[in-house]
C-alpha cells in the first residue's frame, strides 16, 4: 500500500464529487443455520442496483480476525493505517461528547467508583449513577483548579466522564489508575516516561481534590482515570486527498473521528432524513462527503435483528435522494461488521460497492455478503477504500514513470 | 497485519477449544489438461460438509510465488511470520531426528562425501551410503572430545547427519563448508562475525579430528557443514495466545517445529488412527490441538496421485473421530501445496476451511482449490490463520477503541 505521502503525491483536485456512505456495522451473519444475514434479508433495491452497475468486495478493517473499534475501523476507511495511527481511549471519549479538542490536551476517560473507608474499590461503577447524577458530579470536579492548566471534566454516561488537562507540554504517557477490578484501591499515576512526571504531578493534584470534593457522596466518592491520550498528529485530510471534505453524522464520536483527520463537519440531525437535508444543501460546497448512519450498528449491538434490517431499508429507500445529487463516485459500505446474533463488533469483513462511470460492473443481482464476495474488488483492505474512492473520481494520478 | 505483541494483547483465556488438523502438502494441480486436483478428485463428503457449512479460502505460506519448505510453511500456520522468525537447515535437521535442542545449542547439516588423495570432492554424497552405515560412522565421530563444549553426532538419512554443539557462548554465524560441486576441497570454517572466531576454531577441531577417524573408509572419508544455525528466540506460544497447546505429529520434524513455538508434544504412535486416538485421549487438557498427517506431502512427492488421493480420503473418513469430540473451532488446512505431478512443494495456494458457529457458511459443494477460490475468506496470506482461529473461538478481544 502506499503511504500518505505517496498518495499526496499523486492526488489532484478536480471538481468531480465523492459521497461515502458508511452504515456504521452493515456486515452481519445468519443468525441460524440455513439463514441469511441482516443485508441479505433486507429488501434493498437501490442497493442491489448499485452492486448490479457498480463493483463489489468485501473489504477488512484491520486484518483477517480483527474486530475493530469504531477509531481504527474509521481511520482505515478514512485511508489512515489503523495500526499505525491510534487513537486513544481518553481522545475517543472526548471526541464521543463533541469536545473541541486541541493539539496538545491530554484527554481520559473517567470512572466514578465506590471505595470503601480504607480507600479499597467496592464497585468500579459507582452503581451505575444516573447521568444526571453524573452531570452535576461534574461540575463541582469542574471547579477544582490546577496550576499552570485548564482542566475540563464532562459527563459522558451513567459513571462515565471525560478528563481533559490544557496546557503547555502535556504529555500522555501516564499509566491507568483503574486497576480493572474491585477489592483493591486504585493505583496511583505513575508516569511511564520521565517527561511525563510533571503531568502526573498534574493529574496527581486533580485526582486528590477530587477525592476531597467527592468524600460524602454515598456511591460516586472516588474517580479512575484510564486511557490517558494526546490527539493523534494526522497529516491533513485535504492536503492528503485534495479534498475539501465534509461530514454529515449524527453521533458525537463520528464528527470527532472525522474532524481528527481534518474533515469540515456539517451541523445537522439527529435522523437520515436531517442527513441527506444536510448532504443536499451543501452538495455544492465540498468534494467529498462522509455520511455515517449509526442505527445498523446500534440495532446489532442490541442483537435486534429485524431492526437491523429495518434499518438498512430505510437506508436503501433514501438512496435515490443520494443519486439524484449525481456524484461522481458512490460507496455504500459499513465500517466494519456488527452480526445481530453477536450483539457486538464483529471480525467479519464488510460489504461494499462503489459506482462510477468507471466501474467494471459486477452485475449482480443482490447486494449482500456473499454477493460481494464475487465482486470485482474480492477481499481487500478498508486501507485501499481511499485510494479506490480517489480513482475512480479520476483524482489520481499515475504512479511511477 | 497485528504483530506478536498487539496480538498478545488482545488474546484471551476462554474454555472454548480449536483443532487445527494440517494435512501436509495438501494443495495440487490437476495432471492433465481437463482434469482435477488431488482434493478435487477425492471423495470427501465430510470435507465437503465443512465447506458448506464453514468458510473457506485458499493461503498464502509465504507470499505469491514463493515454494515454502516446511519451517517457513508451519511458522506461518502458527502465527509466526516466516520471513522475520527463520528457522535454520542445522537446527530443521536436529527437530528432524527428535534431537532435544537447547537454547545456546549450534546445529549444522552434515554430509558425509568422498574425497582423493588430494583433498578434492569427488562425491558430495558418499555413493549415498545406506543409513545404518552412516549410523556406525557418527557413532565414531560421537567419540571425537573437543575441550569446552559437548558435541553430538547423529545420523539422520543416508549420508546426512546432524552435527550439534552445545557450550557456552556458541555463534552460528559460520560459512558453510560445503562448496556445493565436486572437483574442489571443502572450503574451510570462517566465521562471519568476529564475534564467532572461537566456534570457529571448536567446529574446525572437530573436521579435522573427523578426517582423522574417516581417513581409511573407501566412500565416506570426509564430511561437510552446512546451515549453521542456533534456535530461534520465540514468543511462546501460549503467552501470546493464551492457550494451552498440544501437537500431535507422528513426523519428528513437525514434532520439533511445534516445541520450537512452545507447544506442548505428546506422544503418539504412526498412523492416523494412532494420532486420533491421543487427540481424544487428551481433549480435556488443552484449548489447542495441532495435528499433523504427513502421507498427502509423501505421496506428493513421490508423484503419486492416487496415494495422495487415498490419504486425503481416509482423512476425510476420519474426520467424524474429531467432529465428535466437539471442537468450538475446527480448521482442515495445508501447510503448502505438494502436487504430485511436480513431485514437490510448490507455491500454490492452500486449501483451507474453519467450522465454528460463526461463521459465514459458503454453502459450497465440495472442499477443493477452486471452491476454496470462492470462499469468504478469499486468497489470504496463511499468517492470518491464528488471529481467524482466535476470533472464532471467541478469544480475541476488540482492537482498538
Amino acid at each position: 500500500m502506499l503511504t500518505l505521502d505517496q498518495i499526496k503525491e499523486l492526488a489532484v483536485r478536480t471538481p468531480s464529487k465523492i459521497v461515502l456512505l458508511v452504515l456504521d456495522g452493515l456486515g452481519g451473519l445468519p443468525p441460524a443455520e440455513g439463514s441469511k444475514t441482516e443485508l441479505a434479508t433486507a429488501r434493498t433495491p437501490n442497493m442491489d442496483r448499485l452492486a448490479h452497475l457498480g463493483s463489489c468486495g468485501l473489504s477488512e478493517p484491520v486484518s483477517p480476525g480483527i474486530t475493530p473499534g469504531s477509531a481504527p475501523s474509521h481511520m482505515a476507511l478514512f485511508g489512515y493505517d489503523p495500526i499505525k495511527y491510534e487513537v486513544g481511549r481518553g481522545v475517543l471519549e472526548a471526541l464521543g461528547i463533541d469536545f473541541d479538542l486541541q493539539d496538545g490536551d491530554v484527554a481520559a476517560r473517567g470512572n466514578f467508583c465506590s471505595v470503601d473507608r480504607n480507600g479499597v474499590i467496592t464497585d468500579r461503577r459507582a452503581g451505575r449513577i444516573s447521568t444526571e447524577e453524573c452531570s452535576v458530579l461534574c461540575q463541582e470536579l469542574q471547579k477544582i483548579k490546577i496550576p499552570g492548566v485548564q482542566v475540563f471534566v464532562l459527563p459522558v454516561k451513567e459513571h462515565r466522564f471525560a478528563l481533559i488537562m490544557r496546557g503547555a507540554a502535556l504529555r500522555a504517557e501516564l499509566a491507568d489508575t483503574d486497576p480493572q477490578r474491585e477489592g483493591m484501591a486504585p493505583l496511583p499515576i505513575v508516569p511511564l516516561d520521565r517527561k511525563a512526571e510533571r503531568t502526573a504531578r498534574l493529574v496527581k493534584q486533580f485526582v486528590s481534590a477530587a477525592r476531597d470534593v467527592l468524600k460524602d457522596e454515598k456511591k460516586a466518592n472516588m474517580v479512575l482515570l484510564r486511557g490517558f491520550s494526546l490527539r493523534p498528529a494526522l497529516p491533513p485530510f485535504e492536503e492528503v486527498f485534495k479534498l475539501r471534505a465534509a461530514a454529515i453524522a449524527s453521533y458525537p464520536m463520528y464528527r470527532g473521528l472525522a474532524k481528527l483527520v481534518g474533515m469540515e463537519v456539517l451541523t445537522t440531525g439527529s435522523t437520515l432524513t436531517d442527513e441527506l437535508a444536510t448532504l443536499e444543501a451543501n452538495f455544492g460546497k465540498f468534494d467529498f462527503f462522509y455520511v455515517h448512519v449509526k442505527g445498523a450498528d446500534s440495532a446489532g449491538e442490541d442483537g435486534d435483528f429485524a431492526r437491523k434490517v429495518k434499518v438498512i431499508e430505510e437506508v436503501d429507500a433514501a438512496l435515490p435522494r443520494i443519486s439524484t445529487l449525481g456524484p461522481d463516485v458512490l460507496i455504500v459500505t459499513g465500517d466494519h461488521s456488527t452480526p445481530a446474533v453477536m450483539k457486538s463488533h464483529s471480525w467479519h469483513p464488510v460489504p461494499f460497492v462503489i459506482r462510477s462511470k468507471s466501474c467494471r460492473p459486477d452485475r449482480l443481482d443482490k447486494f449482500s455478503e456473499d454477493h460481494c464476495l464475487r465482486g470485482h474488488l474480492g477481499n481487500f483492505p478498508a486501507l485501499a477504500v481511499m485510494p479506490v474512492a480517489l480513482a475512480h473520481a479520476l483524482k489520481l494520478n499515475k504512479y511511477g514513470a
